[in-house]
């Protein structure tokens, strides 16, 4: 910590006097600024009680961190953000673990390999988008999904694939024409899944599941239940009995994509999603008690808040009836067979009663495009809510930093991302 | 704290081994929520270095606190966040520490004062606006300011008025046709100071100083070099000898008037001030190693958000560069005597060169009013520098919390902002 306190150094029993922990679980929610903290609490909310009851998130709060990328721009991309928190240093916005030259930064997970952990990655993207891929390849950028895929057969460390576990979307870039990844990990005795029926049985690794063409659908749209949640319980499934312990790293990918999209609803959706994935890891931590949790965030999506435009109210009993993204809202609204029924299905998915007003605005956006009426469900949604956003793209904010473990007071107080990596790499180094 | 921590308990300390602190400053940053804190550190940011430099703020940053108000809309008021942060106890939007029945809520000064130790307030404000007046006085309305100020007077503790040093603005409540507070209360012993020159002569308390009608110029527009900064070094001398020590609150009270006006440069100006304020009271502190120092902020305002409408960069470079609020600017543009003579007053005081638009725009929303033109002044500086705003009043979003001073690892983590007021009241009680 750089913090320059009076006695907290004195205060604290120094975690050197620990061993390192044995196992750690990173997760990431990525685009998961504070507000998305603030916000998934409210929207928890009991309302019959009169306090507001604290998240799994509140309980673990320990600090905040920066994020920016190494230019002055201060605000950071998923790639950037991603390689500072897999290898404790800044690089420029698009770069996969390599620096300003395109040479490789080491990260975490080939660290872990290197020293006889077991390592794996979990994410609700793609297993090769940019935050997992920080982690697992190096590549000057993030839209070389394919030479990025590749390289998680091709690099080796002590002859084996860079990662153990790899569970997540993005079937079309490891089964392409060109190569099938896929049959090339199986020949070197990876498990394989390639829906959930399937990833219930893998039973040991090294594992791959890959359960999407591309990325999973949003939570609010997928009839699993807290998917996020279920790949985190079995990645530690197949990893705890890893006789050095692992390094495990979990991804919330589409908090981010919610709050492109500027979806409240559906933002929401996937904080729920991540909060039961953490608890899956707490759990993990309090059976396994030589383990560390430690979840930040990338960067700030949207930059969101809490009431808008002059209203001292933000509305999460009409957030929480929401059933739907706006744009699966939109695509269902669009298959009606006339107005009406579009209307109702608007009703039926949304529970917001619309005025007049309200309702030629979406008839006449249905007209024009899926986009269009996309675009208006949002508005009429953030409207009614009070929710605010300024951005499709990130914003510079701080991110929280949480922990759980005896290891947990590093992490207190205003830190850099790349403290976080370079704390944990420190641990990593000590593995015996 | 409501932390379900595995085992910071354990591993620290408990602050009950230690004799309660003697002295507390407590510091609210009025609308300060964590985008100001990070959006202060990049405006300070020394840009020949490749490091982004930690800020007074970031070396004393250790939790967050919720703020909401006591119904369901989640978004609180000043009045209703002082109140919490005073008395520990949350009511409706507007109260003056009293509940929803009107009964009044003992605030910590009141509680200090009764234990026999002195107490302050200091503000940019008005001294009887919401936040110090929810310190001070007990109404059922923060509009009531002839009333609050009246309480200053006549509340009694102990056969005294209710506090010992009163630094800030409010001329115009408290010297009025019907009623002269100031002169009873230099009948009562109080020292008082009308202006800059006279608060150097304060040489005891009691004492009181009003140096503005209303309230303070704000940071940005006030030729004093900062002010509040300057208040409370003076209340700290004039407090530094109370026997039974002191609890004194400062309010960086325009930091969110700023941001109501959604004007960045006059919120960083604010902050800057602030934070010189905070490094007065730190430095008191290493002093004085019997003071705790804590800060935080009643609510977020203006949804305020760093980097905006798609683009990925935060232009701090010319933010710092303007050299007057958004109002004085368009009051000298609106003072001048042609169009071309206008748009040279614009270039003086931004340094942002006008594309041809633009700078139709203004002269357009000159012609129409003072608030067209500032509107418009607004728009350009925060398209100019990527700035967002979703709101011209407050959001929910979680606050900061800092503390400094062998009891800080009390403030370490999430909790409500009823926590703090609780937290210090206890220290309050143990007075001896």
């Amino acid at each position: 910590m750089r913090t320059n306190l009076l006695s907290l150094s004195l205060l604290l029993i120094p975690t050197a006097l620990f061993a390192a922990p044995k196992n750690i679980i990173y997760m990431i929610g990525d685009g998961m600024g504070p507000t998305y903290l603030t916000g998934y609490r409210y929207y928890s909310d009991d309302v019959t009680t009169k306090a507001v009851e604290n998240t799994v998130f509140d309980q673990l709060w320990l600090g905040m961190a920066s994020s920016y990328p190494d230019d002055d721009t201060y605000v950071t991309d998923s790639a950037a953000g991603a390689t500072a928190l897999a290898t404790g240093i800044k690089s420029y916005n698009g770069a996969i673990s390599v620096d300003h030259k395109h040479m490789p930064l080491s990260t975490m997970m080939m660290q872990a390999k290197k020293l006889g952990k077991a390592n794996g990655i979990v994410a609700s993207s793609q297993i090769n988008h940019a935050t997992p891929a920080a982690f697992l390849a190096h590549n000057k950028s993030r839209q070389n999904y394919n030479e990025i895929a590749d390289m998680y057969v091709d690099y080796r460390i002590n002859g084996k694939p860079v990662a153990d576990v790899m569970l997540g979307g993005g079937k079309k870039y490891f089964i392409r024409e060109d190569r099938n990844l896929v049959n090339e990990l199986q020949q070197q005795d990876y498990q394989y899944a390639e829906n959930w029926q399937q990833l219930d049985q893998l039973t040991r690794s090294p594992a791959i599941a890959l359960l999407a063409d591309v990325a999973l659908p949003s939570a609010i749209d997928n009839p699993v239940q807290q998917p996020l949640a279920q790949l985190t319980s079995k990645a530690l499934q197949l990893l705890a009995t890893a006789e050095k312990g692992f390094v495990l790293m979990v991804e919330g990918s589409q908090i981010d994509w919610c709050g492109h999209s500027n979806d409240i609803a559906c933002a929401m959706a996937e904080m729920d999603d991540f909060g039961h994935a953490i608890q899956v890891a707490k759990d993990f931590v309090d059976a396994n008690p030589d383990t560390l949790l430690i979840i930040t965030a990338d960067h700030e999506t949207g930059g969101l808040s809490l009431g808008a435009n002059g209203v001292y109210e933000w509305r999460t009993d009409k957030i929480k009836k929401i059933r739907h993204s706006a744009l699966v809202i939109a695509e269902k609204m669009l298959a009606a067979t006339n107005d009406e029924n579009a209307l109702q299905i608007w009703q039926t998915l949304t529970s917001m009663a619309l005025s007049e007003e309200e309702s030629k605005l979406l008839l006449m956006a249905k007209t024009d495009s899926n986009k269009a009426l996309t675009s208006q469900i949002k508005a009429i949604i953030n409207n009614r809510t009070n929710t605010g956003w300024t951005t499709g793209g990130h914003s510079a904010a701080d991110v929280p930093v949480l922990a759980y473990g005896k290891w947990q007071k590093d992490f207190i107080g205003f830190q850099d991302n790349t403290d976080i990596a370079k704390k944990i790499m420190q641990y990593i180094q000590q593995t015996k």
